[in-house]
Formats: structure tokens, C-alpha cells, sequence
């Protein structure tokens, strides 16, 4: 039979996402990708896990190899507690405070479920973090797109978007504001003190909640740690989402929902009939790992590799962009990516057939665009590829950017 | 704030699971429990994963550490290609007829929001998997169901169903018809030959799919195993749900949808949005596993020890039930549960009370019917208490009928 007939609206909405068409090309031989958001297989701490996994499926096989509670992990729970005490000084969080989901897209997706009706409206920055896109898509809201600057979202236009959403009696349709305040995916920028105080002020002006999704902060390279937003408001006004995908390894699948109980109660019951729990032995191990080893003197020599490889990009950047007018790029604290702006006109999507054929792939911006629109920007990874392919990435890059241009009588 | 004002349908319609709360009460101590539907854990070859666990991090940690398509490890899908070719004659399948799945729930959950929208209409059986039943209720739509026998669902109504549907000009919004073909949660009854095809000539009168729900299948104590639906009506009919949580372990949380390459495209795209990808780690771990060892000879012990409990529980049932006039249950063939209907007037969930007074514990008929209506019967799984405690917990469960079938005159 034609399936096809009998699809949902959302069944006949999901489209194939162009980041995976475009990363199939980047397997090709002598091809340089900074496309990718993966972090570098090496720095995952496969002696202390396979040691692990081999003890508890042995010892703890009742528990590891059994159905999890949907909640999760009682003592990864309690490990997280004491992380973000030790780490943030975030206190008086209990078991009931927290649920561990399938990575942290299963997060953003039940926060999709839980808050989202057609009429909704989401506020979310301009550029959106893909994957908030496509769980938040979904349930068809109405996107209201906060562009993002330096140091994070423009409040001021923030400002004016709820006042005008309140003056027209929408505010009530605001479910909530969606931030990533470190290192943001794909902008690279990190949101201010001063700005994350004024986000908390126009929430509680009102009365929204905030969710604030923070993969990276642990990843920091340089410039002093921020207070998370969370810390700031409080569970009764922020839900945080975290990962282990960037500080132990995405293979475990763990991410995890951090807000009042009340809230996380709702989310339990939303993952009850989504996945029904997570994987006890992936949350064990990520348990006795956290457990046994200090997360902070683990994650050093990541960060090093980190910053040192952004650092050669940057470089790359300087030498090989320094001279193209009005491109300029993101230099970012910590995390992941950077994100190049060429010139007006560029379009990074049309120019990606040319970066094809140099073998050099980026993100071009458009899929980040909350209406899918034409982008000078691209999202690059600088953490996977080796130092000298980072240069001679950045120098096909340039040739792909000069050579676009003057097909397009841009430069 | 009250997150509460800003919850969606969904969001609000979410209720704590009635079987969640009952559980709760079977830890106590002396309890004897037959509401849970886990396997045990001594069933579980934890050496074999413990090794394999060890091996896999430390040499495939590149792999296993890292993201994972969303579709899942093609190792794992070969070693799948080779089960069904092997244990059932189901052939022609490539690695694109198949996608790995956080535990069926997960499955379940993708083919609402594929297939279902509020109009929508799916057949399910009556009683119906608490399992679907929660993830089709995600999506809101009209159910029809369609009540058990003991060769499974009854076609005759299924028949006049789908004729009064068409007639009515309704069938277009029937988006599937929903089975558990073997050993069926909760009623444990397994659907014959006979109505698989007829259950097949109505889907292909009426131009419907089927979801095969097949969790149980290979836990077959007697009888002669019957080919799957999917396997006579093939991939471009049927869609087949499949799990390891029942014959390897459910701590590995992996669930596999078998369909058609075009709706196995569609579970991949919704499934990118619901959790990205399932854990490299756990997809890896079973497939190395099935590739050392025979599956069929490994589940034989198994299968011996739920046989020899179900026997167990079946002769308790005789000598404790034999006497009370009306009462039934199913002699189920093969996996975890038995389904009891105690006389008319009986109220399973009330008589709950007193069940917990005697410290023996089932899950009550009422949830696992669509409609949440009063139930004379309940669900007993055989598989986790040992053999002494099956016989002392019937005993008790007697006990418990008379005492309530006299309070209410009934008996």
C-alpha cells in the first residue's frame, strides 16, 4: 500500500534535514569538514568506561541490564546534585528535581510536548539551534526570532517583541523564551551577565519561563564562567537542560531536565509514553564514572585540545580572511563552533557547490534561519579536524569564498 | 511561576499511570507481585555482556562513544536481517527496511506521530497494550476496538467494524490496525493462523496498514510457533515492532522498526526530531552478542524457567481457583502473562484494597481498556517471583476473590 495516504500532518511535514545531505559528501576521501558537531573521539575516557561497564554489568547486571525507572538513575541524580553545587553553588535540589532523557533532544522534545499547541508562540534566538527547531517544529508552533549579538540576544528587541505581544493580548500564547547562553550552537557567542539579568527581569515581567539549554558550558577556554540562568531565577522560573554528549561521551545518551518539581513531574509523565526510560546501564555507567573521577580534571586536557584548535583556526582566519571586506567571524570562549558572516549578498547555501568541488564543507546558515532564509553566515566546527587541516581547510574556504564572489560580482 | 498555565492539551491531559501508583505498594515487604511485566534478571547473560561490554569501549570507542546515525548500527541491523531470515524465512530485507528504536515504547510513539492526527481513527484490540495506549493517546485520536478471544482478536467484529467505518465514509480517517499477534499483554492469548489471514484479506479490502506489535514472540513454551503477519503480508502492508528488552535485556533500551523502505524513511525522520539517535554503546553491545552467540540457544533456559512458572501458576490456579464458579484464565503458549476474568460483578480495581491487605499484588483490567471502564479481570505475570511464592500468592489472591465476592454477594 501507499503509506503516504495515510500520514498525519506531522507525519507529512518531516522533511529529510539538509545537514544530513550535506554531511554525506564530507565522507568523500582528502575532504575537510568542519561541518559536523561531534566531539573528538579522543577525548572520551574509554580505559575508566570500559572498566566500569565491565564491573556493574557483572555486579550491578539486576539493576544495569533491567528497566530504569522513567525518572532515572537515582545515583547519577545525585552525582548531578552534587556538580552543580560544587560547580555553580546551585543548592537545594533533591532526586525530584531531576529526569534524565534519551540526550538532550529527547529534552527539548517532551518540552515540545508539554508546552506547545498550534497556537503557541516559542521565543527563540535568531540563529536556532537545530535541534530545538526540529523537536519544537513538530507540534506547529508560531516562532517569534530574537536575533543574536556578541554577547548573546538583542534584549532590547526582546523587549519590544513582548511588549507588542502583550499589547495585542497574545502574551498569554508565549510558552517560553529558549536560550543557550554558553557558546551558543550555532553562533558561537556567550550571553552576558547583564543580559541574562534582563531576560530574567522581562520573564518575570511576564510571566514566562525560561529554558535554558546549555550543552557547553563546562567547555570554557577563556574569559571568566557565567552564573547559569537557573542559578540566577530559580527552578520556579527556569527549566536547564544539560548533556553528557560534550563532557563524557554522546554514546551514552544521557542529557538531563533540571527544574521544579512540579515541572519535572511533567516531564516524567511525558517521557512515560514517549520512550518509557532510558538506558539504566549508560546512566549506571555515567554514575560510577562521575563517581570515581573528578569531571573537572577530566575535562582539562579537552579543553586544552579545544581552545588549541579554535586558536588555530582563528589564526587561519586572520591569515586567509584577513583581506575579504566585511566578513567576520565569532571568536568564541568555549564549545564548539564559530560562526563565519560573509559579505552582504553572499548566499552560503549557493556557495556551498563550489566549497563541494574544493572539498571543504561548513553548515551554510539558512537551516538555521527560523523561516529557512538565505544566509552570508556559516556555522564551523573547529574541534574535529587535526591543526593542518584546520589550515588548509580555511584556506579552500578562502578560495571557495573569492571564487563565489566574483561569479557573483560580490567583491 | 505556575507552570501549569502554561501547559498544552497534551501537556494537561498527562496523568500519573494507575499502574505506576499500584506498583508502589508491591515493595513493601512479604508483598508477592505479579503486576510487573519485567523479565528476571537471572535471565540475563551478564557475563557475555560484561565481556563484550569491556571490549567493544576500549577498541570501538571511536564508534560506541560516539553519536550514532539516526537509524541505528548497521552491524546490528545485518545480525536482525539474519535472525528474521533465519528463525522466520522472512527475506529480501536490507539494512534500509530497518531503524533501531530507545525500547518499542519509542516505536510506538514515532508511529502515532506519523500516522495519527486528532480525526484519525486507529483499531486496537480490547484489552488494549497500556504501552500503545499511551503513546497513541499522545495524538489524540478516536479509537475502535476490537475485543480478544482466545485465538486472539475477533474478526467478525473487526469485519462489521470496517464495513460500518466505510459505509459511514470514515474508513479513509482508519490510519491502521494495531496487533500484538503472540502471547498478548495483557491477555496473553496469541492470534491463530486463521485470523492472521483474515485480518490481512480485511487490510487489503480496506487499503489499511498493520502495526505487528511482536515483543513476545520468541518466548514460545509449547505449541507450533506461527509465521509472523508480516512475513504473508509483507513489508508493503505491514509494519513489525521488535524488542531485546524480553529476550536479551531491557537496561539496552532497543526497540527495531521492520517496514517498507518508505515508512522506515518516515520513523527515521520523526525519530531525528523525538531523540536524534539511540546509544551506539547498547546497539553495538547486542550486536557483537548476536554475532557470538545463538540467540535461540541462549533464550532456551528462559524459556524453560517462564514455562515451568506459567505450569506452576496454572496448577495453583486449579487447585485455588478450580472451585470458584465462573471464574477463567488464559493458558497462555509462550511469553510473560496470564489474564484473569473473575465472575460478572467483579471489580478488579476495588478489590484491589483487600488484595493489599493480603499483601498480593496484579494490575487491575480497567487500565487496559480503552475506555478506562470497571473490569471483572486482571493481569498476572508469572515471570519474576520464584516458584513457592507463585503458589502462596495464588493462595493469597483466593483469599482475596472470596472475601471480596462475599462483601459484595457475589459469591
Amino acid at each position: 500500500m501507499d503509506f503516504e495516504t495515510k500520514y498525519s500532518k506531522l507525519g507529512n511535514s518531516l522533511q529529510s534535514s539538509l545537514i544530513r545531505e550535506l554531511l554525506k559528501y564530507a565522507s568523500v576521501p582528502n575532504a575537510i569538514s568542519f561541518g559536523g558537531g561531534v566531539p573528538d573521539p579522543e577525548t572520551f575516557p574509554r580505559k575508566e568506561l570500559s572498566q566500569i561497564a565491565s564491573e556493574i554489568i557483572e555486579k550491578e547486571y539486576a539493576y544495569v541490564l533491567q528497566y530504569s525507572t522513567t525518572e532515572g538513575d537515582p545515583e547519577l541524580a545525585n552525582q548531578i546534585i552534587a556538580m552543580l553545587e560544587r560547580i555553580y553553588g546551585i543548592s537545594n535540589l533533591s532526586e525530584n528535581n531531576i529526569m534524565f532523557t534519551t540526550g538532550s533532544q529527547e529534552a527539548l522534545e517532551l518540552a515540545g510536548k508539554i508546552f506547545l499547541d498550534e497556537e503557541s508562540i516559542a521565543i527563540v534566538e535568531d540563529p536556532f539551534y537545530l535541534g530545538a527547531a526540529s523537536a519544537f517544529k513538530m507540534r506547529f508552533p508560531k516562532f517569534v526570532t530574537i536575533p543574536l549579538e556578541d554577547d548573546g540576544m538583542n534584549v532590547d528587541v526582546l523587549e519590544k517583541e513582548l511588549k507588542s505581544l502583550d499589547e495585542k493580548g497574545l502574551i498569554k500564547k508565549v510558552k517560553f523564551i529558549y536560550v543557550i547562553p554558553n557558546f551558543h550552537n550555532p553562533a558561537g557567542v556567550t550571553l552576558s551577565y547583564e543580559k541574562r539579568k534582563r531576560i530574567i527581569e522581562l520573564a518575570e515581567r511576564y510571566d514566562l519561563p525560561i529554558i535554558e539549554d546549555d550543552p557547553y558550558g563546562l567547555l570554557r577556554f577563556e574569559g571568566e564562567p557565567l552564573d547559569p540562568i537557573f542559578k540566577m531565577a530559580g527552578p520556579e522560573r527556569v527549566i536547564l537542560l544539560n548533556t553528557f554528549s560534550k563532557i563524557l561521551a554522546p554514546g551514552l545518551r544521557i542529557g538531563v531536565v533540571i527544574g521544579s518539581e512540579q515541572v519535572v513531574r511533567k516531564f516524567v509523565l511525558a517521557k512515560q509514553g514517549t520512550d518509557l526510560c532510558s538506558s539504566a546501564l549508560t546512566q549506571r555507567l555515567a554514575a560510577r564514572y562521575f563517581e570515581r573521577y573528578d569531571i573537572l580534571q577530566q575535562i582539562t586536557p579537552t579543553i586544552k585540545l579545544y581552545k588549541s584548535k579554535k586558536d588555530t583556526m582563528m589564526q587561519a582566519f586572520e591569515e586567509y580572511f584577513g583581506d575579504i571586506k566585511g566578513i567576520k567571524w565569532v571568536k568564541p570562549e568555549g564549545g564548539l563552533f564559530t560562526w563565519v558572516t560573509l559579505p552582504e549578498g553572499f548566499d552560503t547555501m549557493e556557495m556551498f557547490e563550489i566549497a563541494k568541488q574544493k572539498l571543504v564543507f561548513y553548515i551554510p546558515g539558512q537551516p538555521f534561519t527560523p523561516d529557512n532564509k538565505v544566509s552570508p553566515s556559516m556555522r564551523m566546527s573547529f574541534c574535529l579536524p587535526p591543526h593542518e587541516k584546520i589550515v588548509e581547510g580555511v584556506k579552500r574556504l578562502r578560495d571557495t569564498i573569492l571564487e563565489y564572489g566574483k561569479t557573483k560580482g560580490l567583491i
